[in-house]
């Protein structure tokens, strides 16, 4: 292990894989991914990552041992901080020992594994929209709603490394829909890319179209359509409600939102401002500063290496 | 300052000044309280507190010198860790300095001035229905309804002192009351005593008593008041959501559940659970325990002492 190399950073999605070096002060050097094989079982899933894994290393030259680790982002549940991991959009995976594989194939050199959404709010963090504050969320708002907090300057894990979980944050507990958690009115049944495709096409948008997405749904907004501007409204109602409710009970300075449908811009940060500012109405949270997130793609390779370079504010056990 | 000695405890609310000797195991040793004089101006109500801290001191023959230290619990606002207060219920002191005063009163001790609920919080952390969990909100229901949270087993401060405050989380953004925080639907504008005591009268109940309590709907209600039964279910109904929703965003083990609406027992805590589990249904929260708290009466100065005795998970900062 050489303390002055850079870390091997993961970042497992339902869409891609992604593996890069990171050098210790946060750049990325390489990056190389591939779309998630999803339909896959788990060890040629895991022969695909082995591969990428490879590939990276060679075309640095560098053995495993020359790394000052491996950090590696997936998404969630798993188990924490163990990594075993069951992917809900990777359904190969399920219990697969992530965090143990990865030791084996790399050796003796740390390697920690933690939630993708975690990852990319230590990003944030470290070096994007929460540089230099110490009480932070992070979300991601994209198929899910994920997230996670910085308090205090260091990343909360909670009882089993779920924490910044705001996506199941009540905002509607009578009249809003269903969550696939099997609660009501969540934030992410309302906000989640898919459920606001749903929602408007129950309102009468692209209805044949099976594969609509919340990108057309968002540019069609753009372009004016009321549907579409009606959508973000909603998804910005509905985050702007969950912001006030973390800001309150977390005391928060900053929350950056991420995510596919950040993309989205104004037509749903305005709303979002909107009702957070309705609801956010005490004096330690009325100037919390929600922003969009500033990394972008390279967000979860960065936390990823976070996990390495800066495991005394993120990672915090072993 | 004798590290082994015991702590000078103080809790101020109000209702009441209370002065306490607790010993480093967390052990009360003794206690003198006065109803706190609300009309008096800010000098007189410290030479108030001033002389019950003289009068404790002298019973027990101590100098400040041979104290472990000064935790003084006070309600909120306050300018954390500066310790200046301007407590809702005390109108007297607006910005009064009182960990300065108590610093040129006690010499060199440490003296530290938290929140009253943060300091209840740290008391049921430390000894109470907390006890053995790294992850813990504890709430205070009363004439307001406060909070802190325990997470990786210490507490938050957050950006200005206030984390854990879940009485603005928001339950009911568009049919909800407004709250005097400004803001519409948060736990506190339908929970907290008085908001009940309201809501009551206006279905009918005591429409005529002006003075009617809390803790007298809950009486009635316990005797089948149907009314006294409603209010109860609203109140348990929130905070259920309330908690649902800081369950999920922190990753909690437990919720301590204290202050005077808490002694409502079954009354409250049966709807509360059930509103509970229809919005905690993820695999970390739906077991989160939510239990009365368990220190009654001497909670507000263990949690005071536990600021002196146990600094390096309640306090943090100097």
């Amino acid at each position: 292990m050489a303390d002055t190399g850079p870390a091997l950073a993961v970042d497992i999605g339902g869409t891609k894989l992604a593996v890069g070096l990171v050098e210790p002060a946060g750049r990325v050097l390489s990056r190389q991914q591939v779309p998630t094989p999803v339909s896959l079982d788990a060890e040629l899933l895991w022969r695909t990552l082995d591969v990428l894994i490879s590939a990276v290393l060679a075309e640095a030259g560098l053995r495993p041992d020359e790394l000052a680790g491996c950090g590696c982002g997936c998404g969630g549940p798993m188990e924490w901080p163990s990594g075993v991991v069951s992917p809900l959009n990777i359904p190969g995976w399920r219990r697969f020992p992530l965090r143990d594989r990865l030791r084996q194939r790399l050796g003796q050199i740390p390697v920690r594994v933690h939630n993708d959404a975690i990852c990319m709010v230590a990003a944030e963090h470290w070096l994007g929209a929460g540089r230099g504050y110490d009480n932070v969320l992070g979300m991601v708002v994209s198929t899910g709603v994920g997230g996670g907090l910085v308090l205090d300057g260091r990343l909360v894990q909670g009882a089993s490394g779920n924490a910044g979980h705001i996506g199941h944050v009540v905002v509607d507990p009578d009249t809003g829909p269903p969550c696939a958690c099997g609660g009501r009115g969540c934030l992410e049944a309302i906000a989640r890319g898919p459920a606001l495709v749903s929602w408007a096409q129950q309102q009468g948008w692209r209805t044949g179209q099976a594969d609509a997405t919340a990108r057309e749904l968002a540019d069609d907004g753009a372009r004016g359509h009321p549907i579409g501007l009606a959508a973000m409204h909603r998804a910005g109602r509905a985050l702007g409600i969950a912001i006030a409710s973390a800001a309150s009970l977390c005391d928060l300075q900053v929350v950056s939102v991420g995510g596919g449908l950040s993309q989205a811009g104004r037509l749903l940060f305005d709303p979002l401002e909107e009702f957070f500012h309705v609801h956010a109405r005490l004096d330690f949270t009325r100037d919390v500063q929600v922003v969009p997130a500033a990394l972008g793609i390279s967000a979860g390779l960065v936390g990823a290496a976070a996990m390495i370079f800066k495991a005394d504010r993120y990672w915090l056990e072993d």
